[in-house]
C-alpha cells in the first residue's frame, strides 16, 4: 500500500527530477564523506558498534559535550521515535504546523492526550508569549522545531531557554529538533547546544541528512541535558541502529573544516535570490532564516512545475495549512534560476487563465 | 553506559581478531555487494525510496511471493521491533532459550505477559509435541526461531506448519525467524516460505546480514501471510528505516547466482571439521545444522581463548543456559583451524589445572 506524504521521494519517477521537495545541502555530499563510505567497505562484514564508540567521540568533540549525553540513530526519525517509546509520554504539546513524525511517534508510543499550539499566519506564524500559560504539570512532553519545518522560521534562544526552564519546572521532557540550525546565518542566536547540560530534561535532535546531503545513509543523534534521558533513549529499540556506512560518513563530516560555514553563506545568498524571485511574481514569503523557502500560491504549483521535472512540497497534509501553501527548498544558483524561470512560465499561464 | 550483551562486539579490541562469535557467512560479502554500494555512492544524498520498490520487487520474484506481503527494515531486529509495536500482543510465547530481541521487542511493546516453552536439554534443545497443549486463546503472539539460535537445531517444516495450523485457529500471530535457514544443506525440509501465502497470520523474519556477510550495512525483512500484517508493519515507526546502501547491496545479493548453494556446501563441510575437532577435544555438541555450533565445556573458555585474540559467544546470558555453554560461528577452513589447535592448547591447560 503505497500513500506518499513526504518531501524528497524521487522513486516515483524514472528519470532525473530537479527535486527542491527534500531540504538537503546544495553543495551536495562532501567528497571526503563519499570517500569514507568507500573505503571503510571491508568494515561492512561485521555487525556495526551497538555503542557507536568512534562516532560518539566525534560528535562530542564537535559540540564540545559529553559523550554520556549522546545518542546515535539510523536518521534523526529514528531518535524522534526512540525517544517517545522511552519516555512515554501520556500527554504531549507540538507546536504546529511542523514535521509530521513526532505526533506519529507520539502515536505509536500510545500517547493518549496529543495537543497542538497552533503558529497563526496573522502572527507571521511565529510562536507567541501565551504558550508559557499553556504549559502546566499535566504534560508530559512538548516538541518545538527550531527553524521550523516547513516555515523556516527560528525561535530566538532566549525564547527556547525560557521554555526549557518552565518544561524542567513542570516535569516536562522538551525536544528541540535542530536538524536545519546549521542552516542558519547566525546559528548562536538560536541554537541552545551551548548550554544543553545545565538545563533539564531537553533533547536538542540533530541530524547529518541535512546539512551534509546523507539522507540515503541515514544518520542522526541528539544531545540530552542529562546521562538519565540519554540511557533511556540509547536503551530503546535494536542496538545496531546505525549501520557502519552511516558511522564513517559521520566521523569523517565531524572533521570537515569550514563546510558548515561555506553552506551558511551559500545558502544565504541563494535564499535572498529566491526570496527576490518570488516576490517579483508576487508570491508571499514568510521571512526564512533556513535552507528552504515556505511561500503562498493561489493556483496550484504542483501540477504545472511537474511538467518542468520540478519537485516541490506541497503543504497540504501539514495542519492548518492548505493547498495554498509551498515549501521548497534553496539549491543551487543554476537549479534556483531554472525553478525561477519555469515558475514564472506556470505564473503567466495561470493568470492568463484567471484572467481569460 | 556501556554493556556488552551480544556477539560480534570486535569493537572493544584495538586489533584485528579471529572473530567466531558473530554468526556471518565465512564465504564474506559478495564481491558484486561491496560494488553495489560503491558504485552508487552518488545516490546517497537523497533520502532513501520510503518504499523500497525495487528491493521489494527483487525480494518478490527472489521468494516467489506478492510484493504486497513484504516489510524491509534496518536488520532483521528492526524487523522485529516493528513488529510487536505494530502487532501490539497482550501475552505471547517465546520458544527459549533464544535470540533475546524478541522479548526485548515484546517488552518495547509493552506486552504484559511474556511465557517461554522452554527447549530441555535432556530432550536435546528439541522442540516437543507438549507445544501444542500450551498455545491456546490467551496468547497473542509466538515467536519460533528456525534454526534456533544458539542451538542450531531446525525443526521441521511439517511441525511448523501445524503450529502455523494452530495459532491461526487461536488468533496467534507466528512469527517465524528463519534468518538462518539458508545456511541449512536441507532447507527445502525446514523452511515454509513456499506456503506463506498460504498462511494466516504468519511472519516469516529473514536477513541479509548473515548469509551476505553484510551486517554492518544493516538489511533485513520479512514475508507475511496476508496484506493486512504486512500493512501494519510497514506503517509503524519511520519511513525511511532502509538506507540507500543496504538497499543497494540487498538488490545486487538477490541476484547472485550460486552463491548461497557454495555457502551450504562450504559450511557443511566446515560445520562437520569443526564439530569432529570438538569431540575429539572432548566437548559435547547437540547436532547443529546451521552456520554455528553450540557446545559445552566445564572450564571457562572466554578467557583463555582471548589470550589467542579469538572471541566467542558465551551463552552464560540466554535463559536457562548458563557459563559452561558457547556458540563459535563456523568460520573458513584456515580460522577454524586456528580455532581448534588454540581450543586444544586451552584444554590441555585446563585438564592440567584440574588433575594438578
Amino acid at each position: 500500500m503505497i500513500k506518499e506524504t513526504h518531501g524528497g521521494n524521487i522513486y516515483k519517477f524514472d528519470h532525473k527530477v530537479y527535486d527542491f521537495s527534500a531540504n538537503l545541502n546544495p553543495l551536495g555530499m562532501p567528497e571526503t564523506v563519499k570517500q569514507a563510505v568507500i573505503g571503510n567497505i571491508d568494515k561492512y562484514e561485521s555487525y556495526p558498534d551497538p555503542f557507536n564508540r568512534e562516532l560518539v567521540r566525534e560528535i562530542s568533540k564537535f559540540h564540545q559535550v559529553q559523550e554520556e549525553l549522546i545518542c546515535c540513530g539510523n536518521g534523526a526519525a529514528d531518535i524522534i521515535f526512540r525517544s517517545t517509546l522511552a519516555l512515554k509520554p501520556a500527554k504531549a504539546l507540538i507546536v504546529s504546523p511542523t514535521f509530521s513524525e513526532y505526533e506519529q511517534a507520539l502515536a505509536a508510543a500510545d500517547c493518549r492526550k496529543i495537543d497542538h499550539y497552533l503558529l497563526k499566519e496573522e502572527k507571521g506564524f511565529q510562536i507567541q508569549n501565551d504558550i508559557f500559560d499553556l504549559l502546566d504539570n499535566s504534560y508530559d512532553m512538548m516538541f518545538l522545531c527550531n527553524p521550523n519545518n516547513p516555515t523556516g522560521i527560528p525561535v530566538e534562544k532566549e525564547f527556547v531557554l525560557r521554555l526549557a526552564g518552565l518544561c524542567a519546572e513542570k516535569g516536562i521532557y522538551l525536544m528541540i529538533d535542530e536538524c536545519f540550525c546549521e542552516f542558519l546565518d547566525e546559528e548562536e542566536n538560536y541554537s541552545i547546544m551551548a548550554s544543553v547540560d545545565q538545563l533539564e530534561k531537553v533533547i536538542i535532535l540533530k541530524a547529518f541528512t541535512k546539512i551534509y546531503a546523507m539522507a540515503g545513509l541515514r544518520l542522526g543523534y541528539c544531545i540530552c541535558s542529562d546521562e538519565e534521558t540519554a540511557d533511556l533513549i540509547n536503551g530503546c529499540l535494536q542496538p545496531w541502529s546505525v549501520s557502519t556506512p552511516a558511522s564513517k560518513a559521520g566521523i569523517a563530516a565531524m572533521q570537515l573544516s569550514g563546510f558548515v560555514e561555506e553552506t551558511k553563506a551559500y545558502v544565504k545568498e541563494n535564499r535572498d535570490y529566491l526570496l527576490r524571485g518570488l516576490a517579483e511574481l508576487g508570491y508571499q514569503t514568510y521571512g526564512p532564516k533556513a535552507n528552504y523557502v515556505f511561500f503562498k500560491s493561489e493556483a496550484d504549483l504542483i501540477e504545472p512545475l511537474s511538467a518542468f521535472d520540478i519537485m516541490i512540497r506541497s503543504c497540504a497534509n501539514y495542519m492548518t495549512l492548505n493547498e495554498h501553501y509551498y515549501r521548497i527548498a534553496v539549491r543551487t544558483r543554476e537549479e534556483n534560476t531554472y525553478f525561477l524561470e519555469s515558475l514564472a512560465q506556470v505564473t503567466k499561464r495561470n493568470e492568463e487563465q484567471t484572467n481569460g
